[in-house]
């Protein structure tokens, strides 16, 4: 896999970020480790279980030491991470758009139709995140209007349509990975949030 | 499949009520959309993974698009159908008897003993909600006293032992749907709780 | 099997804690139920999908009798349980390392590597307390300093260790047990937590 360096790399970087998020008073080194690695780990585990897949870190443990050790060094000196903080985003954002390309890319080898291939891709961008804020008691990005999935869904769909449409095209990928970052990172520069019209505002309602 | 357009409609019933039951300020397109489909799709998900099959939406993706069209429809009308609120909670209790009786005679059909049915009959029925509560942080039905799983379970319970006892009896299912859609009716026409002897009252408990 | 009955009587417990851990005014009796079988059942379920083996208790519902007596004997009783809830915390500890110590075997049987059940070890004992809590709204152990998982990790590390350094010593898994019962049992009785160095402490972080 040419791509293998990076994604051990985008696996540590996401279970830094995810310890990160959730870092305070009273978390223990046992708690961050989990939480780190289930952030790096989990949707890419839900995603191989779905499809029938063996969880892809049984067969490479390099996954799991990668995990492991970026949710410790996160938990141990997390305080310094900590001002760095925007600058990992930026990072997080390399390892989501790696993560979803690379799982849809292996969702469609296996011979799925393309809308599985995007929600798959979705799922490993967002999964592990999603478990770890359930875990550790946060609410979910679901529920907040960050921009955070809707690049990845958008990626996806620009990858899965250029595959089907362009079978020859070899840049496929590279353009869902550029969407993906492309737009996280303008929402992580500007403080974007999703805009009105596409956000609930029934102010009467629960 | 004789249910077959039964189960589409049923599924996207369960979106809309699914989204409406989480709408509030803030939540954005995207996470309505997960939160609908989820709670359309999780139960049977998680049902197919225990059990050793495919996730029934691979197979066929009508699903998955009757439930993001549920959920998107929800999103964007919300408000008006807040106001048929209560009426949509008897469309879910009849999607939810379909899909506690298709999953049991499912299960029955792979081979598995009654209890398991019984088991797999339930989980189609509330898991999809659960995992919507857990995503959206919000309390879960089974620390209610919400009459929501138990029609659930003596309806599937009644379907396997008329299954098992009276083989040539051609409508254990409808008897089954029929105590389900009956009793949750009742429940919600009624506005009824689980009785107090069914229910924790100790007040010094934690 | 020569652990089996000590394995139904764990389950049984597992269920026993798992429901008074939550018991609270409103708690009803399918709740109850769930929550107790989910705690006793939820680590092992999920550590076989993840292995790729089916459910332990599709195989043999004892497992699922003794959690749900576990579950509903604890409802029904659980004010007169509640003094004697401490005693039941050694119980569990007995329970936990038995199914660590059991599950570490399993997976090493199915010839995965050493830590893919060391992981799988820890997450057999802690897994159906960590669904349980998201089900029920509270924090995971994840969250607190409670000494829990701790000495599951050290007795499962304990174990594979000297499975593969001794093959021929018998008594691996007598050790392993050993060692988290040991360290849980300390933890209890001297209300221990994890010590500041492995704890995080800076005041400022969110």
């Amino acid at each position: 896999m040419r791509f293998y360096y990076f994604e051990i790399i985008g696996t540590a970087v996401f279970a830094v970020t995810g310890v990160l998020a959730v870092t305070r008073r009273g978390l223990d080194i046992f708690g961050a480790a989990v939480l780190g690695m289930v952030t790096a780990l989990g949707g890419g585990t839900v995603r191989d279980l779905i499809i029938g897949a063996p969880p892809f870190w049984l067969g490479d443990f390099n996954y799991v030491w990668a995990a492991a050790a970026g949710a410790l060094a996160a938990f141990w000196i997390g305080a310094r991470f900590r001002n760095t903080y925007r600058g990992l985003l930026y990072l997080d954002a390399l390892g989501a758009a790696l993560f979803a390309m690379t799982a849809a890319d292996k969702v469609l080898m296996r011979g799925f139709i393309e809308p599985v291939a995007v929600i798959m891709g979705v799922l490993t961008g967002i999964g592990g995140g999603l478990i770890r804020d359930v875990l550790a008691g946060r609410p979910t990005l679901l529920m907040s209007r960050e921009i955070y999935a809707t690049p990845i869904l958008l990626g996806c769909v620009a990858f899965v349509v250029l595959r089907s449409t362009a079978p020859a095209f070899q840049y496929a990928s590279a353009i869902g990975f550029a969407i993906i970052f492309g737009l996280r990172a303008l929402a992580i520069h500007r403080h974007m949030e999703m805009p009105d019209w596409l956000t609930h505002r029934d102010e009467s309602s629960v």
